[in-house]
């Protein structure tokens, strides 16, 4: 019998150097809201999407790229100097469609650029969720699913969505790996599918609740309305297609 | 009402450094063994344990301190140079009463080290769950729940603790970190009270497997059988006089 890949869960950026990235698909997850927004963008019919990490970076591709749009946040309000926000709901087709997101987020972007040698680097989340395991499935190859976490710390809706990924995966997988364990039995233990009423316990959900953003986190959680891969193709995330 | 103290979950020591640890208590969990036979040798009548962070530091201490007792291990077998091992089976009272045990540990002893400004450090393990959890509820101060982990990489067996831990104290806290949310949720998950069935399936649990150990890991994970708190003073771990 084949070796299989081997699948291991990093749960927050600052244990990324424990974890070996060479030949090995990484997956980036920033539930809270991230990766659910350029699933929803890239879904929608944007060209591409481009995460950076600074405003500055934002504004100043902005202004070279036509047709694109400028989109992040600080502390619950759009950044300034930038035209949109971190809504997944911000980019319905009608807006986005045949046009650049240049997005930059807290954490996720952050995690981004952080992964160096990862023979290919996509972005997950509740929304992409069946997409992301079966394209996982199909490459055959070792998987690192690393959470974008809250400035470092560990949080409950990436690690949940890991755990999500690694229930519906473990077959194909060698995991020797308590992270992705525990990550699986936090989903379990969620009573699967329905994450949000899981995650309202969260500390991210409490935080983005005080902004009034209970229905963004509620969509950022339900799965598989935007079915797609985004994947980075240099600086770019755009569709990925079999 | 009295705002509670805050309690947080610190799932490995290379997180250690987002948490601000003054004025609280550190409670150091490394259940795989070294926190487990530091609580062992302290209940059977040691004088004290000095945790060290360096063979070559033990094996001098060894040499100063009269009716002491070097102990450690690298890769399962004991140090080159040491006397005994990790097992909190080697410290019986008829070996151990009226003895100074030298100790060093691969993770354990490392992040008691790396925990500067506690306003006191405890150890802790399933062997004195009750003690701690008694202990922490009287001093109504902050606490850090410290996952000794396993070369900084999270691990189950100590974040199952922390979990035990949380979910016994949980009134008397004021607790908004995922982290222990998280852990509370595996030990519900592991249907409490039976942690080594939950913990067969660990890392930690298949590599000292490897070496004959399943019977200490049943012991490590046996409740309340050393009921003390070793507590920290200068250099030694002592048993907390209330």
């Amino acid at each position: 019998m084949e070796a299989l890949p081997k699948l291991e869960v990093c749960l927050s950026p600052a244990l990324l150097h424990l974890y070996d990235t060479t030949d090995t698909i990484a997956v980036i997850i920033d539930v809270f809201r991230a990766t659910s927004t350029i699933a929803a963008a890239l879904h929608n019919g944007a060209n591409c999407v481009i995460p950076v990490a600074s405003v500055a970076e934002c504004i100043a591709l902005g202004n070279d790229i036509e047709d694109s749009i400028t989109a992040g946040e600080r502390d619950g309000k759009i950044a300034e100097g930038l035209k949109h926000g971190n809504s997944p709901s911000e980019y319905p087709a009608e807006f986005i469609k045949g046009k650049t997101l240049v997005l930059t987020t807290t954490n996720g972007t952050r995690l981004l650029h952080m992964v160096k040698d990862a023979s290919a680097i996509i972005t997950g989340s509740f929304v992409n969720l069946t997409a992301v395991c079966d394209y996982l499935i199909s490459q055959k190859k070792n998987v690192l699913l690393g959470c974008a976490a809250w400035k470092d710390k560990f949080n409950l809706e990436d690690t949940l969505f890991a755990g999500a990924v690694v229930n519906r995966v473990k077959d194909h997988f060698e995991i020797n790996c308590d992270s992705a364990r525990a990550a699986n039995y936090l989903y379990e233990y969620s009573a699967k599918g329905d994450a949000i009423s899981f995650l309202r316990d969260s500390s991210h959900y409490k935080r983005l609740s005080a902004y009034g953003l209970q229905k963004d986190m509620e969509y950022c959680a339900t799965e598989d309305v935007h079915p797609v891969v985004p994947i980075l193709n240099g600086r770019d995330l755009e569709v990925h297609k079999p």
